[in-house]
């Protein structure tokens, strides 16, 4: 199973007035993880995934975040991204968040790999995930 | 229960570019409903709720949403919130978010009421959340 | 001249660990209270002005802001914008942040009405504002 | 004149639904790109920097931005920071971000080294910048 490592230097602007990082902050982090495994797998950026398989997107249908250790602005914490589960047209990633050895905090999407509506392209709808896609992240 | 309703106007720089709102903004929005929630239950702002009762916030120890129906820039939201649940320190809110009358997305949050630490204060720690708070969202 | 006031509440989350707005969230403030104006003085939001005028949108070339007094979490203030200048297809906008009678930030915006490129839909390119929005605004 | 290069990935939570960044985001990445330059300058990261002087932060008084070229998710661009003036207790920076070889945006920040205020923590006040670290920058 492919697992993608990336470093993340917490930003004064990512952190509340806690001092802490601002919880959303976190799901964006994980977002860009997602896309930066995506381009460890593909070997090319999202703009290219979207028009190379023809589709709108991998919105999620689902996110969630245990929050175990905070972090300040000045850390840089490293995170472990996977896919855990392929299912037709949706697929489950888990990201891992430590500092230092320290799981800090621990996120799971659940995405859907998603076309253009052919009669109303303002809507999306769900597609199967490419087989050869599927591959890559083994 | 006290349930607040909340008002939110989707803005442009909250949407990505599949047109819809980016996910991270709605944990954004629940973060701002529970702090319009408890100035609803309390009757003063989150600045004034942590000088009176001496915490140093409510920070996240778990978040979750299921995304149901995208919503997209200039469309007006409504969120109902409320606590769920309260332990000794810890509690538990959900956050529904309507379009129209079509639920499109349920946010689930547990949070820690916290002090400074006393003998590093750069440190939080849960406090048992005061018996008066509880009893202003029945 | 058109003005238009929108009152905006300080998040917790757009906060930084001095206890202060991190500065960007004032451009996102004022972006949105651009959007507020054109559809006060439009009557349709964004997502129609787009379909009806069949633009791309009108992003900026230059945005600055003076901050003179910070707000914190908890403050409500009141943003009064306006449309400095018509170009021919440029624009120049100013936001006025009060809060309470003190003029906490004042922004400045000069945007662009933009068109898809017809030989490339994935580029945009400036057009000339119509008379009928220009006149929308005395 | 020290001019330190930091490399930024556009993430598409970035970018809006014209799919080019959102413009505050820019402000956001030169805010870190500021943090980075007093990283290199300086030695320590930030939170140390604030206890080592024992100042509350470097607020912003002024910022703007000229927005020549759009940037998209995917693209990976380059920004020169550097301080171009230093006065008492303010000093400014400039952040040229390029695409390629192309300058795409160019930003100017004006900031105030400051220190909490000695009868009134809550409030913060300028202070002159110390000689060691004006020629750090050297």
């Amino acid at each position: 199973m492919l697992i993608h490592r990336t470093e993340i230097r917490v930003e004064w602007g990512d952190c509340d007035p806690l001092g802490i990082v601002f919880f959303p902050r976190y799901f964006e982090y994980f977002d860009a993880c997602t896309n930066a495994l995506f381009l460890r797998a593909l070997g090319f950026p999202k703009v290219q995934m979207l028009r190379h398989y023809q589709i709108a997107g991998i919105p999620l249908v689902q996110a969630s975040c245990n929050f175990i250790v905070p972090s300040s602005f000045g850390d840089v914490v490293a995170v472990d991204s996977c896919v855990t589960e392929w299912g037709d047209s949706s697929f489950s990633l888990r990201h891992k968040l430590f500092r230092g050895t320290t799981l800090a905090v621990e996120g799971l999407e659940k995405r859907v790999w998603t076309v253009r509506h052919p009669g109303d392209t303002s809507k999306i709808k769900g597609h199967p995930v490419p087989k050869e896609v599927k591959e890559k992240f083994l």
